[in-house]
């Protein structure tokens, strides 16, 4: 696998563009527009919220029941969630627009929405967005970067990520790009993220390799614990590659899923580390748990703590706060057991031997958790699973943002 | 009930005092004792994390195989969790050298500890204190003072609460004080409570009542989801009111029972407004839910979301933060059936109906977001069940409170 630069429009035949539709933000790209010159094989996850926006109803109806999806549709400022049938017609309208536009079907197109939850969208604005966005559309690296600026909520960069494999002498290429910083707490997050890939695949082994990925990539970070009522990740596959087309689990298909992985895992981190306020990315590894949902279950519960996401915005060893978010988990295990590490930059530390504090120099420790990423390494000595997971530090800033987030 | 001033003093024959044993703190009281003038009916909680601090696993062999308890010897400071073999020695000493002062059994006595994790305790400051706090205990309100004063950590305000109820001709008394601000999610919580009552009651019916009793109260707060490692809530009950002894769950187990809410009520209330860094109670109802279970979900799930504390904090209706709580509740329920209000101060506003935002007037929203106490109310419409949970909210002094908790 080679890691390349670029987002979406790396591989080939997809298009992008990014357009200033003052939907609720002002002097800046508010809507982008993801497009194949073929149709696509798509899989996509979605939030497991109750309360779910317009845009996961409409999509999750196109994954499922449409042959094929060509294009994607994406603004920011409104959320479409908790918007009734008005809220659900205005993805309809919207994807008949830009099926109109592209020449495709209305039912080839996705919608995605991010912002203020409970606002209707102004579909006119979205109508008028997506001519324009139509006409603008290209395969170039810059226009994807302004289909990921456009979707951009409280980020602070842009998340893409890109990868190539060799299948069968051909090269596929496989990027992405995603938004999110807030309510971040995927279960599958007001994440959204757009993974485009040249590769030709059947539609289940598309949608097999993307639920099981996101369960270690963009399921395993939180930003804040709660999960958006937006969250969308889809794959588009074009099969302009030229590969023959992936229809089992083989060694090709096994290069896929590590390229499919990187990009998610990649676009998943980055988003943990530009979590809203984040001055910091932290991780949280857990090795020799019993079983691999332990692992998973004993991870998140760190790095979800808001004590232990103060504790490493103050630089502050306080271990005990890491034993109490294990302790409080779920899992029944022996506290006496557990060892803890501290380990940033390529540099680690122990700071817990059998659950109780190690002797470690405080000056070090206060090095290591001031670096810009923090991992924390819990060793159970109980098995042999393992699972990490991401997230950020709570800072004052994130307390500014989203004590006024509407205005 | 009538409610009446005071705190752990107020029921016959309960004395207490604080004492500067400058465990961490300096200049100030950091050592409290809670002692009974005859032998107690002893009902305990305690955490439900795995890691539970030393204290705690003593005090729960205590209430389980005692005959009976007659003190409680408190610090703040240092938790005694992660402590080991030496954190659970200590408490065995500090008991037996409370027992000696007091002329009781080591095995009646109790010890209750918070603050931060993973040091050990300083036993010869300890046995100091013990012998002044002997020597100062007092049954009057001011010696009750003392000593939830001496347990505060990050609370800035004493928490305490009583009640007299009538039982057979008998004025039965119910007091209670407790500490706690932050790692405050209590499953059975940093908390640590204290309620004594002169009624006469079997152990039983006593523990069944707190048992009870805490689902409704202190389970149902929360300030930043952590649980700690030293929960403990602990009702003592030395008959001295004289009343015939309770039995059985009958009018008079009722009346108790009403007493010992309203005290666990107030002062679980208390806790959740004295929040580190909070500036507002904040309360969730939800009615008309299908079950009990359901509706506990609901409400823990809106007080206990970062997105929604904030919210509070910036006086913003942003109600779409609140059904995206509930959404991802793990309750599964129809969206569009769901009626949302605001309250303060006595004045209603309904801000959410059929899951879609009203066309509700922002600056009456704001000013009843502006109250110290501020409440949401929930309307499920699903069936008959009700509960109500209390938080605070989210703040910049939170983030400074914990980013250096330990110096």
């Amino acid at each position: 696998m080679k890691i390349i630069d670029g987002g979406v429009t790396a591989a080939a035949g997809f298009e992008a563009a990014g357009y200033e539709a003052a939907i609720k933000y002002q002097n800046r790209m508010d809507m982008a527009l993801l497009y194949s010159r073929v149709p696509c094989r798509a899989a996509g996850v979605f939030t497991g919220n109750v309360v779910k926006a317009a845009p996961v109803l409409w999509d999750k109806e196109i994954v499922a029941h449409s042959p094929y999806a060509q294009a994607v549709v994406i603004n920011a400022g409104i959320a479409n969630a908790c918007t009734g049938k008005q809220g659900y017609d205005c993805c309809r309208q919207t994807a008949q627009k830009a099926g109109e536009m592209l020449d495709i079907p209305a039912d080839s197109v996705l919608v995605a929405s991010t912002g203020v939850i409970g606002w209707q969208l102004p579909l006119d604005k979205l109508k008028a967005g997506v001519e324009k966005l139509a006409e603008k559309k290209a395969a170039t690296p810059e226009a994807g970067l302004d289909a990921v600026k456009a979707m951009m909520t409280t980020d602070t960069v842009p998340k893409q990520a890109a990868a190539q494999i060799e299948i069968g002498g051909k090269t596929v290429t496989v990027g992405g790009m995603c938004k999110g910083s807030g309510m971040i707490h995927p279960n599958m997050s007001t994440m959204l993220g757009f993974v485009t890939t040249d590769l030709a695949i059947s539609k289940e082994l598309l949608q097999e390799a993307l639920s099981e990925d996101v369960k270690e990539t963009f399921n395993m970070i939180s930003v804040d614990g709660d999960t958006s009522t937006n969250d969308t990740l889809v794959v588009l596959a074009n099969g302009l590659a030229g590969n023959a087309e992936i229809t089992e689990r083989n060694e090709d298909y096994a290069k896929f899923r590590e390229a499919l992985h990187y990009v998610n895992l990649t676009l998943a981190k980055k988003m943990a580390g530009d979590g809203e306020g984040a001055t910091a990315l932290f991780e949280t590894k857990v090795i020799h748990a019993a079983t691999k949902e332990e692992a998973r279950t004993l991870c998140k519960s760190v790095v979800c703590s808001s004590l232990t996401k103060a504790m490493i915005y103050g630089h502050d060893a306080n271990v005990g706060r890491i034993m109490c978010a294990l302790g409080y988990a779920g899992v029944d295990f022996d506290p006496e057991k557990v060892d803890l590490y501290c380990e940033a930059g390529g540099d680690r530390m122990q700071i817990c031997k059998d659950g109780m504090l190690t002797d470690y120099d405080e000056e070090k420790a206060t090095k290591l958790l001031s670096a810009p990423e923090v991992s924390v390494i819990v060793d159970m000595h109980r098995g042999d699973a393992e699972a990490a997971a991401w997230g950020c530090d709570l800072t004052h800033e994130y307390v500014n943002i989203n004590a006024d987030y509407r205005s």
